[in-house]
């Protein structure tokens, strides 16, 4: 058997960007990939300007605490100051461009205003209260790097130097496809020995959070011209095919003859639980991902080892995830393969969803998070374990 | 001033839903709030079905290791099987139905075909391999509950069920507005002393991220009869009304005026850093959230103060969120406010980005998360500290 991380490894090796490149607004840049760095036009801030409301000055014209110096000018932020006049000060607000020949702003509190101007009480050292030009970032600074997946405030600081538009990669685009004479979809009338599909349900939801462009394809029944029908539509209309059952070596199913005609096909048995049958291979020239059948084998897989294949073909460079630490409230025997458990933060730790069955998609919707046990590790009550909050696979 | 935890607790007593339901079709359910429980209508599994690929057949049927069984039926997934026969076997795959009148399946492995049948070499304790009708969900069952956020797996288990269509609150409609003399859009050039605005990219892609309807009305400029207008635009076009800027104690600002002429206005200094100003009050009958003007400051509130107000406002239950404990690399000495730190997770610990100033936006996209060091106290290198990953806000 596989381990997890040779799986993943294999499929990163065979992974590059499938996508072409685009100019987006930056308005509309959130969750898209940086397809080229943004590199700093400009400093930040642009010029020096004041930290507090108060009174800028030449250090120098203070002459001990009978000084009042006359006001030139008033400097708000977003206004253009004149240079400042000689044995003047300025009264400047927080965030206003310090006058040219100021060097020092007091604060408001350490003066008093005077018919003639203001009084300085107390002088802080030169250059206090002066957030420096190009103190944050300079220009030339490389501040986002292509293959960054956009968050907030990844657009705000694009905007805070000025950038109106970036280059993203276009969304990739993910055909789903569940597999099943037993399946039906919700809406419609389940007879005997039929179940519900809930895997195209999961599928799509969790491509879509991942930003992809789903191309849902539904249910393909088990004829072999239906699903050669349903992979070569995929194959057209997608850049990756990612379906759900049929693929457990041995097994008959019409799916694995399809895709091995129309491409390439291996199956793997990777050592994790739940999850272990996994396919990868290729419909004409389209990468293809084929998961387990059993509703926890598919989200687990999907994460864990579908996730950083999807994101490097979308070109997103950060592909895995980093297991917090935390308590755990349960014991548990380590078996023979990688364990993914479905658990629940609380305040005293992590507790354990009583049924691990990979039936049981309940544990999944239970739970916030899952615990990567390790092949023959057992888990005593109060050690520190990996945990993967599922937020952290968004 | 205010405790953090004390204006959550203040904006939560004041917020309720502020949206309508509508009916939505399963496939479009991710990320919306449930506005009614999902009931499970069915038992999953729906009938008894084999665990394994093996032989269904009934346990007292056996006569020891020469007994052979007659083949009277194979039941895949999906097909309807008739009752068994009386002392034959059913060829049976996973998945598929058990027969009425088989009450226990024996794996293939333990099986030899026979011309005349089937020959069970090693049989297992009656009932074996069966997974029983109801054993993960019955009919009844409260499986997903009004005020969820609804994930992948929520949409999968749903489906499980059979449930094509939910009820879910129409998706929150939040203005956005900036507000500022010196600030400029990104395209535009900046003059002396004009910055580009990036809070309304940072708020208007957090709120989007957060699932809601963004009404972006840009920049306020601070001319009265300007703030007024946007401010009557966003009272009439949303359910809640976002700004940045202009809300400090004793600043001179029109949009603290305009707010109170149109409805009410509290300013809160809230202990907290960044962010200390916090407005909160109503423009004509919409509640108005007045965050501060620092990027840094804007984007810490949102996620800490302003999101369980919003959240609940949506309908969502859980507006709250648990830290993780993590090791901390760094040493901090407590303020007098409850800080919240832009830190980055490493393999070994927690990483501190060297500049906490609320005006460096860069720290959080070079971070991903904070922590939160309470009030007064210190951090040592080593320590467990309350880490929120920036994901868990999402």
């Amino acid at each position: 058997m596989l381990s997890v991380n040779d799986a993943i490894a294999t499929l990163l090796r065979e992974a590059r960007p499938l996508v072409g490149r685009e100019r987006v607004d930056l308005l509309d840049g959130l969750g898209r990939t940086l397809a080229e760095d943004v590199v700093a036009a400009i400093d930040v801030p642009p010029g020096d300007n004041s930290a507090m409301d108060g009174y800028a000055l030449r250090h120098a014209d203070w002459r001990g605490a009978d000084t009042v110096l006359q006001l030139s000018q008033r400097v708000t932020a977003g206004s253009a100051p004149d240079p400042l006049q000689p044995g003047t000060a300025a009264r400047i607000f927080t965030g206003a461009e310090i006058p040219a020949g100021a060097d020092t702003v007091v604060m408001q509190e350490n003066c008093e205003g005077e018919d003639a101007g203001v009084r300085i009480l107390q002088l802080p050292a030169a250059g206090a209260n002066i957030r420096r030009r190009g103190q944050d970032i300079t220009t030339g600074q490389r501040v986002l790097t292509a293959g960054r997946r956009l968050r907030s405030q990844d657009l705000g600081l694009a905007a805070s130097l000025g950038v109106a538009k970036i280059s993203a990669y276009r969304r990739l685009k993910v055909a789903v496809l569940s597999t099943g004479d037993e399946l039906v979809e919700p809406g419609e009338t389940a007879g005997p020995g039929q179940i519900y599909n809930s895997n195209r349900f999961t599928m799509t939801g969790q491509l879509a959070a991942w930003g992809f462009d789903v191309v849902d394809l539904g249910i393909a029944r088990d004829r072999p011209e239906a699903v050669r029908e349903k992979m070569l539509r995929a194959a057209e209309e997608s850049d990756v095919i990612v379906t759900s059952g049929g693929v457990s070596v041995g097994e008959e199913d019409h799916v694995k003859n399809v895709v091995a005609s129309l491409g390439s096909l291996d199956l793997w048995r990777i050592a994790v639980k739940p999850g272990k049958p996994f396919a990868f291979g290729r419909v004409l020239d389209k990468p293809f991902i084929g998961l387990p059948g059993n509703p926890v084998s598919v989200f687990v897989t999907l994460l864990v080892v579908a996730r950083p294949y999807l994101f490097a073909c979308q070109g997103i460079a950060a592909t895995r995830q980093q297991p917090l630490a935390a308590k755990s409230r349960f014991a548990r025997k380590g078996t023979t393969r990688e364990d993914y458990l479905r658990v629940r933060s609380t305040p005293g730790g992590l507790e354990l969803f009583p049924n691990q069955s990979s039936g049981v998609l309940f544990s999944t919707c239970w739970g916030d998070g899952l615990v990567r046990q390790a092949a023959g590790k057992d888990i005593d009550e109060g050690d520190l374990v990996d945990y993967l909050p599922f937020a952290v696979f968004d």
